[in-house]
């Protein structure tokens, strides 16, 4: 009874997720769906990325959590436009939360629309929302053996994303072990190394997001 | 439809959640439900405790995780019996889940059970385990606002301990917002401030274990 339920919400799911890829196709957005953790560094990535390359793309985010609308206003003051969803009680963002949020988007003047999810290793996984590409996050300071933890994430991820690598050796990283581990969960996923806050590794970053609007890496999901 | 069965799997859970706090307390186990974010520190934590704490109290942990045995390992090396309990993919601890991990346990011959839940910041929340009192992590990596993102986590804690503060000044930890934040959501609960590296703030956290121990403070659940 409840795996059948689950299953006709995530088919529903699935068919809402197919339209917002047809609609984003049409429009010409590239699509990144962000997963991770609460606090990994979801937001303040986003937030340096539409700073830094501003000039060059056109980007806008939905961003979704539980309450408050912090991360659609940290975000706006790039300029990108950037909607928030408020999700309740609901640990995850659906396809049709997308949907809606888009409607306050021209998505036809993008180029590049980042979806940061709720903050959650889980739940978030099992909700296509019409995305191109997954992107991982993981922070230095979680411990190197979280994608043996929550393995069904990090097998879906396109890219996976160290974050946080300013602070590795004040937290005691131990780079080895947590390369070994995205590997063997995640050898499908390109792997980078970042800090959005000393900028370290962004340049890595920005290329693979370039090559993704120009599609020339990480084959589309369809 | 949805919520029909969402209320139904509660209601069940609910009931077993009564007849675990009726074993518990049968036995006079005090119960700590311990729930954070992936990565917080949960584990680092109670390792602390448990070698720390061991010529004094006699402790056991239930430990949660989607997969992998990593966490009821390393608890395991204090001396301490640690049951762990593999999800799947089911993204929180059920009542169900923690009777049978118990039966591993002599519980009449325990005074203090931790049960560390998943790590997510939303979905464990809804679910009862039968505790005495729940502590909910945040690690000052993780951004000062999370007790607003994340209400209902921090609103039913009892206790909120923020983790990893040697490395606050290196994360650009902002305390006064922190703890602001955590008062304005979670007003209730007892706030302590510990690093599980440095040994820092533990005195004040195993005080409060004494204390729960001998029900003097946090008002058990009923």
């Amino acid at each position: 009874m409840r795996i059948d339920v689950r299953e006709s919400v995530l088919n529903r799911n699935e068919a809402l997720a197919a339209e917002n890829r047809r609609v984003f196709h049409r429009d010409g957005v590239r699509v990144l769906n962000v997963l991770s953790s609460p606090g990994s560094g979801k937001t303040a990535l986003l937030e340096r990325t539409l700073c830094e390359l501003r000039g060059e793309m056109r980007m806008a985010v939905v961003v979704g959590d539980l309450a408050t609308e912090n991360d659609a206003m940290r975000l706006r003051r790039s300029g990108a436009p950037a909607v928030q969803i408020t999700t309740g009680d609901i640990c995850h963002l659906e396809a049709q939360m997308v949907a809606r949020a888009c409607e306050q988007l021209d998505l036809a003047a993008i180029d590049l629309l980042f979806i940061e999810n709720v903050g959650n290793l889980v739940c978030p996984c099992s909700y296509d929302l019409g995305e191109d590409f997954r992107v991982v996050l993981l922070s230095v300071t979680e411990g190197e053996d979280k994608p043996l933890k929550y393995p069904t994430m990090f097998k879906s991820a396109d890219v996976v994303v160290l974050t946080k690598t300013d602070i590795a050796e004040a937290v005691g990283f131990d780079r080895a072990s947590a390369l070994d581990a995205i590997r063997r969960i995640a050898p499908q996923a390109t792997v980078l190394e970042i800090s959005s806050r000393s900028g370290a590794g962004m340049d890595a970053w920005y290329d693979a997001l370039r090559r993704s609007c120009a599609a020339q890496m990480w084959g589309a999901r369809t």
